[in-house]
């Protein structure tokens, strides 16, 4: 394969492949907002269009019941592994809009950015493999692999319909592996593989006190107080050291080797720098582990939010007759959601003082976290590729976030989901003035021709759990 | 002193007393709404003239910032003591209206009951001693004791000109004891003297932890969060038992003895249908105490509010950089409202946790405990006067709630406040339907008359403090 050959025919169309990226982005696919809708239908034809336009003979846009997803097979080669290229259509809202320097829907090229809602998160990081794909077909007739595109339209709304189709069309989706395009690097000088992230588990603690709010004069000191309770029983969830106090929460943790943590350790991380971002004197947390491994490894009890009793200026003289509670955990591995959810659960009723009454309501999010094994090869493949490109090995870090469509694709689909994108850290994705690096987007795709060419020589069964 | 002539004099006078009581109600004197003004203002005027035709010589309309206060005086008998007779002539609004059987500010009378806004209070109740000296004057010349009045029209807004009133006139107003004609009975059955009531003093907690709310995927487990930081704070203010854990807090408390325990224990206090009313399985707090001792002679120290991070509907994955708490403490004799601020104040400097910092806001509202002397020779002439009406002793208790009015009278005029009031604990006060029974309102007329009588008789000197 002549990567030379493939990186000057970017080089040379690098123009026309930025205009059509400006046309993809003119396109206001906002999935939060109903008046949007027409916008996402325009969005996924002109993401079908553009599949064609690639080479891609088979192309669908196949309704939900939200946003369509617009599907794609190229059976380029038999033998080789089948590949599903996971990416968004849909993007952010772009409010508070006057903060945009250049609104938002209009494309600007400043300072060696592409500026616009979408031109990271996703839009821009999805058109980098299809680029790479045309290359690959004008210089190599085509990709060494038979690929599969699966572009939903409601990934920023929490992607509703997404397990739903992926279970009905899980023969027609059927691959070795699949690939997401949405996705990030440690830094724009630092490439990344995200191995994992934390899954997920929620509730809602309940309290009540007396029939209805007392007057803290005439009942305070005889009746107990909810938010006394809910205090207590908040603070006995972690140790004075900051572990989670939770009976059998730790049980199922994976723990990792000195190699792997090794690895982890070899990320760029400059923590006196996050700590001035952060406006921190001191990162906090569980002993015996650094901060990024406790965001990534180590699982969390995290109260986000509590409330009871009077919230106005001055002072009430209440004694509050309820009291609240939320609550999420992430997950590691292998714990599991529910488990996890049963064993709050079961802390808050062993450990609700008298005179309170509790109920205890599960979280609807809830999902598994996802690890990929260390030695799989699409990781090889694409330590190959970013090495190439960027002239170093790429870090192997964990998200300490949520990616429910890791969990989800393996899941439902049978395959390993591996991370192959290249957002930045600073993109401000979700926000105004949202963009993406030309560097990074020439980056991108050269390292996504050697990482299809690197795909196309593996062995097929090799890549499948 | 012939109190048989007295009563015929208040049975024969009685649909009289009760229409001019009417008329008083019917103004909407409610202090809490600038709409309301003029009433306030008539409402004065009605009780000035009120006093002169009582037979009071000197009556004065006095001005404040806010509502004027109605002041009389009656030097009936050289050496005899001073009493300054306190009651207020303003009133709660009437909201929700709709749940008033009859309009707020047209009294009814119905099942033995005057139904209106105020009938209690405190209209009906300053009402009360009025008669009974209009009784004193027509059978005995008038009462044996130099008499001055304080009515004020701000006592349900919080008497916000009271202290500078009394600061200003104390020369004015100087008296051997004062007498609050707003005050209550244990029940319709059951007269009771209520020798104190807790203090207060408050506080707000706040603590931030990062810059900005963050990502509980991305920083959980590696950053401080506020709200563990304030449940671990708050819960360590109690100890498992329910007793204040602040350091100090206990220090100037004054334990009750035996005898004076036993004679608390006499008011009949039936604890099942207290929990019945309230909807709770049991009582809490403090051990070694019983739940009336925990609310009348026990300082607390209550959590009136607590907040931070999400509270809406369904789930918010946000690591929150904000939390806060609303304390106030009811304090007891001799706990010192600034003393104990300070001690919770310290408390929270030594135990906020690493990770967070912290601010304490001192509320505005404070008030000393305030607490009688148990010989105090008005209480003698209250009890026998009482006795004869009700035909059993009074039970002596105190009131778990703050009436600052005690002891600003105590600070500003010297004297010792002791309350000689009527109104039952069901009559609705602040609420609809509020009412007093007729004969409450018998019994009261009867009852000041024999106290106005003993007072008389009353060692000047032996009633300051």
């Amino acid at each position: 394969m002549d990567y030379a050959a493939a990186d000057a025919y970017l080089t040379k169309n690098r123009e026309r492949h930025l205009g059509e990226l400006q046309d993809f982005l003119r396109i206001p696919s906002v999935s939060a907002l109903p008046a949007h809708r027409p916008d996402i239908a325009r969005a996924s034809e002109w993401l079908a269009e553009r599949l064609r336009a690639t080479g891609v003979p088979e192309v669908r846009i196949m309704p939900t019941s939200g946003s369509p997803v617009v599907y794609g097979d190229w059976p380029a080669r038999p033998g080789a592994p089948t590949i599903l290229l996971y990416g968004h259509y849909d993007v952010q809202p772009v409010d508070p809009v006057a903060l945009w320097q250049t609104p938002p829907f209009e494309p600007a090229i400043r300072d060696g950015r592409l500026v616009a809602r979408g031109a990271s998160d996703d839009k821009g990081s999805l058109f980098i493999p299809l680029l790479a794909l045309e290359a690959l077909r004008a210089v190599a007739g085509g990709p060494q692999l038979n690929l599969k595109f699966l572009f939903e339209g409601e990934e920023e709304t929490g992607s509703p319909n997404l397990a739903p189709f992926l279970h009905e069309h899980r023969a027609l989706l059927a691959a070795d592996v699949t690939v997401s395009a949405d996705g990030g690097q440690w830094d724009a000088e630092t490439p990344s593989l995200a191995l994992g992230n934390r899954g997920l588990t929620g509730l809602q603690i309940d309290m009540r006190g007396a029939a209805t709010d007392l007057h803290s004069g005439t009942y305070g000191g005889a009746v107990a107080n909810p938010l006394h309770a809910m205090a207590a029983l908040l603070a006995g969830m972690h140790d004075a050291d900051g572990r989670v106090a939770v009976s059998g929460f730790y049980d199922a943790v994976r723990e990792l080797s000195a190699a792997e943590r090794r690895e982890l350790a070899r990320v760029p991380f400059d923590e006196a720098a996050l700590r001035k971002e952060l406006g921190i004197a001191q990162f906090a947390g569980e002993p015996g582990y650094t901060p990024l491994e406790r965001t990534w490894i180590r699982p969390t009890l995290e109260v986000n939010g509590m409330w009871g009793g009077f919230q106005g200026d001055g002072s009430k003289t209440v004694l509050p007759n309820e009291a609240h509670a939320k609550i999420t955990c992430r997950l590691v591995p292998d714990q599991d959601p529910d488990q996890i959810a049963q064993a709050v659960e079961q802390h808050v009723r062993r450990h609700t003082p008298a005179g309170v009454t509790v109920t205890v309501t599960r979280g609807k999010g809830k999902a598994r976290p996802y690890l990929m094994p260390a030695e799989h090869p699409s990781l090889a493949a694409a330590t190959k590729a970013l090495r190439a490109v960027y002239g170093k090995d790429p870090v192997r870090v964990r998200v300490g976030g949520t990616l429910p469509v890791s969990d989800l694709v393996k899941r439902e689909l049978g395959t390993w989901l591996v991370f192959f994108a290249f957002g930045e850290p600073d993109n401000l994705v979700h926000a105004p003035n949202e963009f993406l690096r030309l560097q990074t987007f020439d980056r991108g795709t050269r390292a996504y021709v050697r990482f299809f060419d690197e795909l196309g020589r593996a062995d097929a069964a090799s890549l499948r759990p």
